[in-house]
């Protein structure tokens, strides 16, 4: 083939034919084709679009380019969750260990943090030993017998995602949606279950500030997901403030913790009752989301889901103790209050700030070979409609030394008014 | 500079302020910036465009890549003539030294074929031992003292054109007007001519095909280079039919000589004419039109161009012999008639058609490392509006071996039809 052809079509405004997607990929993969001309494909593609038969072959030749798990000889259901990102989003913590408690098999491969949004692997890797690397007959051996496994991606899924996600991020062609479909759905898929759940973040601490374009993404994520084969099903969910309390590493696997016990926040409990309720009924372990969600509630309630996330712990090399104790995860030597600056309602939090002050403090990353300190982070204690009066606490921040102007930074991403405000709704629409 | 903020603006369809484009470029040259981030811009800028001010910034940019000629302590005007390509089109080789035996300098430097149009340094090789790479004081000598020099173009001429215009002959995005202004402009400027006359080709054998296209295109080369500070003219020219009768390297030459010696078709002659008065007019070294063609005509007549001629070649190593003697360069051992396949009015000739029948039979290179034969090519005998009879000649082509099916394919390529027809106008429009 010759790539010039590809990129004049796309140039011109042309739909490629499916065999010229896989063909391109494949070459790219290969080495035949170089970055240069795919770079500028990106451009032609993000500026002339690709449909959404278009979206799927590239999904399609993404997810081929590499090893695809297959569970099925396990003899149970699976199915698996991905989130777009948020602040505070602990959610994967809970979600997998209680779902595998409940009897459906859950293979969730997880990233890292990259800017104001964090990652699974980087909490998990506040509990000390924890191994998100494992070999892929440890990784049938563990899901086999405890139904869950938390790992990292390998360099064998889906690589062609990885090469091209890298030439994305250095040519400013990130953000456009049938890209982030593809890279999405390709990487979730060749994980092997047979369900997915996305969980699309809305609101000023997500990628998607808009509820139309949350909406739109959730449904393409559906489509393609379903044109190669697998069930799905997505939560658009609120990200206009950080979800439940902790918002930082070791905090959040503390209230995870927290949550698995029966516990925590109202809001990480409720949201992950209602996406273990899709996981299984879209794996076909329960026929109706009311019976899944009684099914998940007892697996909380009873510590069942406690139980399974220690036994995963301790499977992937991880101490046990360290979330069974109250002061077994690192802590940071600095907490301080953050006081509120006026007396009303807090009618807004500046949810993308905060994210971005995490990372300051340390608790993410800017670039990919930054270091995460698992200490840090905040815990945010008031939410939009809450009364409060000045001076006093809006939460805390968990910080590696005294830093005056970080505790300024967080006091004002709460807007405070007077007047009664509305909570958000947590699950804002349910897609598919 | 971050290049994604370059990249992301043009995505944006934002315009580039000059300092971002001129440290793109610099950037780029010192091995900074990557191909495939540059390759990105390229098809952003070609979708979404660059303006008259971005054209001149990146041109500007180009030409201080590298070196600058200047020849002005040599005390005399100096002047430069730069074709857009076509079938047949020789008159650079008449051109150059009918101007130098005028009194004007002309410091030519010019390229090789690609595809279906010639170039003018494999046509100078085709002439025995003539040298198109010469040092910069051998430049400087042989201007000084012939008035004229034809050479090719050296890596440290607009170095930053030569590594931008293969990335876009490898990413489609070649066909885009202000790459095309920039990259021929910026080469012409840098040889160091005070003006520059643009002989923009127009027709079926040109690369624009369109009169309206032409005529934007010559526009623009006028304004860029004047915005550089040279003076500029254009000339939108015919080429619905080959430029004169000879199209391969060493028939080309020949046919030269004829005009540098008072002959040869009346329409090579009189576009020379018309060029070399615009180049005198546009240098300062005649004040009107009229006066300039006197002139030239005066200069060919005479023989002094020719004589200056047969001194360049001499001066760059050539055989001038070869030029001389009517047998003196190399001939092709097959030479056959073209029939024409009906009887009436030639109404239109496919030039595009013949151009690449010269590739074909070894006259031109399809990929830059392809070897030439100068020997082979056509004499194209008959003209739009020429009257033939069915089995009478069209032409010549002069070939290495028995090729049936190249004259078949010649000609069909002339369209025989009935009534009369005019024949196109040579020169289509002044700008300037």
């Amino acid at each position: 083939m010759d790539a010039r052809e590809i990129l004049r079509a796309k140039r011109d405004r042309r739909t490629h034919a499916r065999s010229e997607i896989t063909d391109f990929i494949a070459g790219y993969v290969r080495g035949e084709i170089p970055d240069y001309q795919v770079s500028a494909w990106l451009m032609a593609a993000f500026l002339n679009g690709l449909d959404e038969q278009e979206t799927d072959a590239l999904t399609h030749a993404l997810l081929h380019s590499g090893h695809v798990f297959d569970w099925s000889d396990l003899g149970r259901p699976s199915a698996d969750k991905h989130s777009t990102g948020g602040v505070g989003d602990k959610i994967s913590l809970i979600l997998a260990p209680l779902v595998a408690a409940c009897g459906v098999l859950v293979p969730m491969v997880s990233g890292r943090g990259l800017g104001h949004t964090g990652g699974t692997l980087d909490k998990l890797e506040s509990i000390p030993g924890f191994r998100t690397q494992l070999s892929r007959e440890a990784m049938r051996r563990q899901l086999d017998r405890i139904g869950v496994i938390m790992v990292g991606q390998g360099t064998d899924l889906a690589p062609a995602d990885g090469k091209l996600y890298a030439l994305r991020d250095v040519t400013s062609t990130v953000e456009f949606e049938p890209f982030i479909v593809s890279s999405i759905v390709s990487k979730k898929i060749a994980e092997g279950a047979g369900a997915i759940v996305y969980d699309v973040k809305c609101g000023n601490g997500a990628f998607m500030k808009e509820r139309s374009s949350a909406v739109h993404l959730a449904e393409r994520l559906v489509a393609t997901t379903r044109s190669l084969g697998r069930r799905a099903r997505a939560l658009v969910t609120d990200m206009s403030q950080p979800l439940g309390v902790a918002a930082g590493n070791a905090l959040e696997v503390r209230e995870s913790a927290d949550v698995l016990k029966g516990g925590g926040p109202a809001d990480v409990r409720e949201l992950t009752i209602e996406l273990a309720a899709e996981m299984l009924v879209q794996s076909g372990a329960e026929a109706a989301l009311a019976t899944a969600r009684a099914r998940a509630v007892s697996a909380l309630d009873s510590g069942a889901a406690w139980e399974r996330f220690l036994e995963m712990i301790e499977a992937q090399g991880g101490d046990r103790t360290s979330v069974e104790r109250a002061d077994g995860l690192p802590a940071a030597p600095h907490v301080v209050q953050v006081p509120a600056h006026a007396s009303g309602v807090i009618s807004a939090v500046d949810c993308y700030r905060l994210g971005e002050l995490v990372v300051r403090i340390g608790g993410g990353r800017r670039a990919k070979e930054d270091a995460i300190d698992p200490r840090v982070g905040m815990l945010v204690q008031r939410r939009i409609g809450d009364r409060v009066a000045r001076g006093e606490s809006l939460g805390e921040l968990h910080l590696r030394a005294a830093d005056p102007a970080a505790v300024a930074e967080a006091a004002v991403s709460f807007t405070i008014g007077s007047g009664e405000v509305l909570a958000p709704r947590l699950v804002i629409q349910r897609i598919g």
